[in-house]
């Protein structure tokens, strides 16, 4: 079950080339492209306004879905994780409190502003440049929205970059990024694809998007990685040293001199006995606890986020996966609104 | 995992009774709304535009996802269908051609306008009226777009009523239906909800939608069932008397002197080895190839139709409900294009 | 996980050997089975009580459940299936109305009088033989408050022996018993365990507790299980020539000069396609709609039942297999009650 | 599949209200009762002789079910679980000694007095409050019986409070209780229900049952749990704090001045990684190991204990949960028993 | 986890080009093959000689697994099925006789020669050509042992031209084939693959090895297919019409003229209802009792078989497709010997 | 399903009492086995052609499957463990890079001679005397082809023993053992079987083929085994004294003076919660990160290691187990490759 959202691309690229008015193509397109927006403006608008009528937020977290998964090189099951995600955070079987006291069913904390439809925008035939804009012009939108801070549910780890580029561009400079995954994705390109997953830090570090980077869980790694890593200056923490790291990742203090701080979560940081839903299964990971640790100590103005990778069709059956990417979410949340 | 987009609702509707402009909220919904349907539109347009451009086709298959599991009595999971039988339509394991030699990948055959985003409205707090007459709305949107004729993808089996007024409105006048299904769907109302998809065709029925309507499958049905069966003028064929119908049900003639012929499967309607992947389990249905000489042999201009209730949430691990769901929706594609 | 229920038996039994008082065993083994069948008495006395009061019932059914799995071959499965049966009758996923309209919920069809203790009985080191006689007597115990008839939940097959035992002798002569079941269980013994599941029917016959024996859905069966066949009279009906004898089976009359039927249903007579969750997969068997079709136009007056083999450790995760129990259940209740 | 249980109670209080006397089902509930606990009072006596025959216990763990599920926020699945837990404990792949030397299948160690029959008692419509005591009076009965000491498998957490009561009523003052879970169980009602598993300890400290009151494991708490903790001086140590009272925690001295020590596990205190089977998975919690070492090192005389929560309807296909679950029970069995 | 078996190939072909000589490698390769036909040929050897020591058998049936999964155009799980069919031949939750009543465990029913060690033989280099005329080679050893008969355990379909291609050449011209399947696997080449497991019936037909060929349970095929059916003059069975032609095909008689009769198996000829293991999900086939139907009632003297695309990684967790593709085994294995 | 390889022995050994010649099974036997280690040793042949003519490997890992079940005391599947190894190893989720930067697919690294064909040649009817004598020959012939050293993929972890003598024989000396395991397997016999799972070390250290034997992870383990223990001087690093003991082991300096250092990595050291896919789930094991620490940090000349008791019929619908599997066989084939 591979193909999902292939067969657009394919055939309007073919008439393209045919006898249908390549006009007609474009204009359509341009039409669904505003439309998808607006949708999202519209959302994002209502979240505010209430927001600022309500009063009292300095920050506050709003969840932004990018159910995107073409760009992994191995299954596309990322691009089904937002709905599930939400149906977790919201799940009956816990309460809505966060473990240092934060409320989330109280709006000024946490919103939504639903998902990009990177599906039905695709399904037109519309490119990678072009979708990474459109993902990038809606984290703007969410942004716009004063005290509105994006959260973003991947998705594949290829979305960090527009959403990375889209922080960095509307706060006017660099963010210091902390970077969980057990993968470093800073690969020049992966089988041709500059948008690749694996790539995705590699464009941030070229756009000037990032001030520090530092990359914790790092146990699957090849020679090209580690120096890549060199090139762009960034901070690699690999597991095999990680009881020696663990005291110093334990008590960050990040984002001073920059524009902010991010935190991208890949779901596969974690070890898979916490978090067996990932396409990529690499044991020796960090515990769902060390993750917490790492987050609750941070000192850092936490300005946008993302949470990615997370596979719903690797899962349990009872969605274990789902209830993990989903706390992940709520900690973030509280870490993020103030 | 109950309480999918239902927090939405919960904290406006509060809000609403509190310090918050009740206006703002009701103007927020409008542009909400009124940004959804013109997503629909432009997607549709764009559709029937190739078409046109294309030529040759009569009458076109467009897929239109709902993704609605509210109005379900037990299980909510229809509500991620959509997503998960698009899939499975293009999966690599089968290839694109019909039993009868139709080639799915022909855009005169088969085209897809994407989701009505339920739950996006819904989390602005838009009730069950409005939302009906959206889903309406959305299925004139794709009729106005010759030749496309909409297969739409539940979602439970309450967006039916909404679907089969708009095509009866729309083509002025009632329809015959034809309707697949373990249950009747035909109680006046459930647990105070007469949207139910317990319902939804005492509302077509009442609402002069259709001139026949023969129910195919059935086998859970209480006294009720059939009293408001008789009250309608409903055919009733029960599986009890399945061997006794089978003849006359695999050789119809639907349609004449109506507007058209409309197809409902409830993916329940097989057994469920066939369909593991149901919210209620009801064995003693019907085996996949039943419905299909059911299908092959009926004679009628099928002006629209629907497959609804598979519940991804149920599937086995590898989603033979979803392939099963995707191959009625691929030889009902066949049926309806010409 | 085999030893369910084993450790008590092993260590009292020890114990005898040695230096505890035989009698002080045996003074508490006979007051834990005086106890366990005082509390199924008085349920079923409560039960019958309630009926006579309410009135208009000639007969109706009440469950009875058999925990006991020890007595297979293979898995011990089936002693945890009454309470996922009843769980399953119950389930918010179907109506409480039967196939031809009887109303479960009505306690004139259906009532309850709960398990028979078989792991507690057994945890006190009561043997096979003692075993048996209490759950004749618990049967006896329904049979004794009109007008109830017990509805049989296994446990594995061996428990059919003492149901019918208590069911013949009570009614004062043989049955007519319509079998369903992949096997004949009808070995001499098995393994040299002359109460196995695999030799239940040798028992009954050798009893004089059956008059007809029809065995149907037979396709497991070995040349000793044809020449029992024949030695005790049997009506085998393979499946190998169902298609020949479809029409006798779905238009059996039964029980005429007998003191009534009992019908014995091996969950493993139908196709696993249609019942996973049993401990012998044996391809090839009826459907679901087979089955009912022989129930429906049975002509009989059924006096007691039994639903055996259901082993939930091999259901679905959905419980699937689960629900088809509990449907067979219903239909027969509803054969049973009048 | 919601309603186990419940259909019994909704008849028989609707016949209540009819035409049939309340005098008649009221004398039918003694009896079934009556007949219930004499059961369980004959199961303990004979366990009881039994020791006191063979001598040589000061202390011996004997396991009390109480299948009772209804009590539980999301899900009812703990009803099943007291039958998996005991088929884990002798399972076929594990020996019968403990990690520090005792041997289980000696009956000094442990015995079995089988369940409290939850379900049968309140299908004669029972209400809570009736059925908490007969809860509390089955643990008396098991406490009367020299040198018995009761280890409880649940159930939801509500059980705990009855058990509680019990003990410290038998034993003339209050205990100190070692209670490891993912929540605090202390709010004063959930639901409007002062007997749900989420208020289980509320009921305890109001009821001068327990001296100290330590919970441990705690990661998902509300301000009212903590404001709660606080009104009755319940010491509570959050998971995010860990890492600093981990050598406390694993060197703790309990029960001097009081009339014992009591310990409650409800195995969500693990991580899900750790214990998949469970109704509320909420991560970061302890791993096996760090239960292990808390409890090995703990220096008190444990007089009573339950283990709670496990939901087998939750647990993996192989059953890790109920193998987890019964390891817990086995080395709390080799901590009471002396 | 789609690569097995490739690394090797890759890095001895890369080796080819460089520094190593390259008859190093031939010779390496050639005395690995011959090693592995010794083995096989050792084997059948044995089985021969007791066979005839043990006299009264016309014709054996011995299983002979090719466990080859890399010609699929899907999923290369059928590698793996051989052990799991054999394991479930003899699974304990069964016995040893057939429908009609051959003992399996009578070693002149039934005897196994073992695996063509295909994953060893790849991770040499060597290529496709080479490997079907070892896996021809290797069927012929076994055809010189009178009275061996061979049953060939896939593997995917690729396997039966070798198969039939040994067959023929051994008998010394062509034969009547009945291939059951899904697929007609009649297309010229699939992806550049000539070799493709949707090829082998070309390359059978091209090499003049089957006189007669009938497909039965055809339900995915394109007009490539059905036009490549009538060149090489097919008898082509579409499920569509199984209701009109079932009498026919349940009543065949084959072979005469010929020299003997090949059955073919793709399990996925059954209805995945039936047989959800497999790495085509294809709804609507045969139920397993028409295909017991079909075999059972042939009249034809089998002088060999296979049984393929069984994929034990799609199977569901207590294997019932294994025991499905078992059953077939054993009832071919009494149809075969005599 | 538990019979596997059974009859073959069963009909062979019946035989041999009867009236085949004696002779005829014995000429046959040897014949078979002859032909199978001319398989291994032309492939470890070819392989240590290859590299030696390559260059530049001092130690180069080979992998040699053993898939032997029936020495386990529980289930069987390890049988079925080394193909879904070596996929494992491959599987294109993730690179072939070590943690610490060895590149796999570099035939200097690692390369595969393929199974030792257990199952053939018990079907044959060779004793358990034999076959080890088979295997250890097996391990030999590896041995023989420098630089290849062995890591065998089991299989239970019986075959520990064949090959620790094999090593030793072949070396001169004995080794010095790292055992990882949850059990000591260190009994005298188990049921009678000498060869039992859990009697391998007893053998080992009987034979005197280890010099030191250290056990890290045990956690289920009878007075029997600490006893063995101590008659054998082997150091038990017993779970519960883990923390204490982290710093030790974690620091490993093996090997001086005896012939080199034997590394047994049995699956279940690990908690379930990171390999859930064995036949003897033992909660409060090690972490994954702890077995790498200990891997990592050892000081030694690894001359040889297995990876013993994966269980596939265990392990998750994803494989993660499989994963874990794999990820200790690279790690291990870069400690051993110089």
């Amino acid at each position: 079950m591979r193909n999902i959202g292939r067969r657009g691309i394919h055939y309007l690229q073919k008439l393209n080339a045919e006898n249908v008015p390549k006009d007609l193509i474009e204009k359509g397109q341009t039409r669904v492209i505003e439309a998808s927006l607006t949708l999202i403006r519209e959302r994002a608008k209502l979240k505010g306004e209430l927001l600022r009528a309500l009063g009292g937020a300095a920050a506050s977290t709003s969840l932004l879905g990018v159910p995107l998964g073409h760009n992994s090189s191995f299954l596309q099951g990322p691009a089904f994780a937002p709905p599930r995600i939400r149906e977790a955070i919201w799940c009956g079987s816990t309460n809505s409190t966060t473990e240092e006291g934060k409320v989330l069913n109280d709006p000024r904390i946490l919103t939504d502003v639903g998902d990009v439809p990177v599906q039905e925008i695709r399904d037109c035939s519309v490119d990678d440049d072009k979708l990474m804009s459109i993902i990038s012009q809606s984290v703007k939108l969410v942004m716009e929205e004063e005290p509105l801070r994006p959260l973003v549910l991947g998705g594949d780890h290829s979305i960090s970059f527009p959403v990375v580029r889209a922080v960095s561009e509307k706060l006017g400079g660099p963010v210091d990024i902390l970077h969980l995954d057990a993968h470093p994705d800073i690969y020049n390109e992966f089988e041709g694809n500059k948008y690749s997953h694996a790539s995705s830090f590699a464009r941030i570090m070229e756009g000037g998007y990032a001030r520090r980077l530092l990359q914790v869980g790092i146990r699957s790694i090849t020679n090209e990685g580690r120096e890549q890593g060199k090139r762009f200056g960034v901070e690699q923490y690999e597991m095999r040293n990680f009881s020696r790291d663990r005291h110093f990742l334990e008590n960050l203090k990040l984002g001073e001199g920059a524009k902010g701080v991010y935190i991208s979560i890949d779901v596969d940081c974690l070890d898979p006995a916490f978090a067996p839903g990932v396409s990529h299964i690499e044991p020796g990971g960090l515990s769902f606890r060390d993750v917490l640790n790492i987050l609750h100590n941070l000192q850092a103005d936490v300005v946008a986020a993302d949470v990615v990778e997370f596979n719903p069709q690797r899962d349990t059956v009872d969605g274990m996966t789902a209830m993990v990417a989903a706390k992940l979410v709520r900690e973030l949340a509280a870490k993020i609104s103030k």
